[in-house]
């Protein structure tokens, strides 16, 4: 049986270190703080929101939350941004998106302050993750993915590594960060030719097409890694990952590794969101 | 016998394409005007030099020199810096890199208003090249391999591409472009495991790592197309790619195809940054 890499205990390890650095902050005044702004009522934004809301209360974070109309104007939206830009006590913020049609969202996501860019929506993020400037943060499904490698011991370095799915919020930044693990790295997308060859070639698979378990056994072949970073719902309504998990499990061997959706990355990009924001308040405090 | 991809019919169609905007400037009191910034008195950068000086002159577009000694120190280059910015006579800036030991090279960088980044060095603009936000330009050598394909009627859809050597300059940039073009794209290094077996994979090859005819037939098969990004310099002193040509091109076969070095995207290069000054200065005439 394939190893199912769960995110639960990478969650916990993530947790203690958090709590050690959420002291350090208290012990100089400062809680780290998130903003989540919100446009709308879409149920994955509500949902993710109180995971994060709850996440983040167990951690000590404080939670400032802004809700605007659906209808919002870009202008309505852009004030919110500069509020957050200025206030002091703010340290990161989860801007939730995509944003409705009426807002040009690339002017909104450049309108934040890149030292508050938790999860690397700025072009000063992406640069960072591009070309290594050291500024902002990678988007946080994207580190969520090398900290699960990191927690279960998976090296990157030297092996074959292929992403189907080339979006900035996952696709290309985590073929950069494992790139610059050194990891040889392929980018697949909906219009590669012979997709399931080019993903068995890979030793770690990092399935990111938004495509409920459109990976089926065809894909893959004993002894991948397979990080499942999917977040859909099937006819049913159930959640499920881009893997079709219970055709594929049996395929990988017991050499091979999966993540689970719900269980898997899922939880652990949360926990990366309030890394970053703990990070952006130590690095507001001068502590990094 | 492969075909030989020779950069001179690509430098006279891009010839072409651009004294014609070059006169459209003219109309408007409008000289494009490229500022060369060199550091000491490497041989390549004067060498270099020679060659875009001329080639400036060729297509009517205006060259202002900096030479500063090699142990200028950072704020004399920063200062050179600013001038270029601040002068609205200057389009573009090509900047010699890399710098000598004693000057932070991502300051001088940075420094560099993205409007004028003709070369692609600035944060803003290799931001541009990974999430294709439009601002500044990409790299000119990774644009040249784009026009090479291009003209000589090559498509990168659907097709694989691997590109070996993972530098800001050439391979990261090159691979997004590729990307943006519907490529499925792997980046090889040197600590990719089998490089031969993954370079042959490939339908085209980039091969950027700077090493003189690192690539021999072992790592090719018919009907590749292959662009030599090196500029090398062999055991006696000749001008040579990465790629071992004589050995290689029999091996790609009638379908297949090869740049030769020199002759080949150097000199396209070259072309590609005065088309890039060309562009900033019918942005800033409100032309584009």
């Amino acid at each position: 049986m394939a190893r199912i890499l769960t995110g639960k205990e990478v969650v916990a390890a993530l947790r203690e270190d958090l709590l050690g650095r959420v002291a350090a902050l208290g012990e100089r005044g400062v809680v780290p703080c998130l903003a989540i702004v919100r446009v709308g009522e879409r149920p994955d934004d509500v949902s993710y929101e109180r995971t994060a809301v709850k996440r983040a209360e167990g951690l000590g974070v404080a939670v400032r939350r802004y809700e605007l109309p659906a209808d919002a104007g870009q202008a309505q939206l852009e004030a919110v941004i500069d509020e957050v830009n200025a206030d002091g006590a703010v340290h990161g913020c989860l801007l939730f998106r995509p944003l409705p049609p009426q807002i040009d969202e690339r002017a909104v996501c450049e309108r934040l302050a890149p030292a508050k860019d938790v999860d690397g929506i700025t072009a000063a993020s992406l640069a960072g993750v591009f070309a290594g400037t050291g500024e902002g943060f990678p988007p946080a499904t994207a580190q969520a993915c090398l900290e699960m490698l990191d927690f279960y011991g998976i090296p990157a370095a030297g092996r074959r590594a292929t992403v189907v799915g080339r979006s900035l919020v996952i696709g290309r930044p985590v073929a950069m960060m494992l790139l610059a693990r050194d990891a040889t790295v392929t980018l697949a997308h909906s219009r590669t030719a012979d997709l399931a060859g080019v993903v068995r070639e890979a030793d770690i698979v990092v399935c990111a097409t938004g495509r409920a378990r459109a990976f089926g056994p065809a894909c893959f072949r004993p002894g991948q890694v397979v990080l499942d970073v999917g977040i859909n719902f099937d006819e049913e309504g159930a959640l499920c990952g881009d893997v079709d998990f219970v055709a594929v499990e049996p395929v990988l061997g017991d050499d091979g590794a999966l993540t689970p959706v719900p269980g898997g990355l899922g939880s652990v990009t949360t926990s990366v969101t309030m890394a970053h924001v703990v990070a952006a308040a130590e690095r507001a405090a001068g502590l990094r």
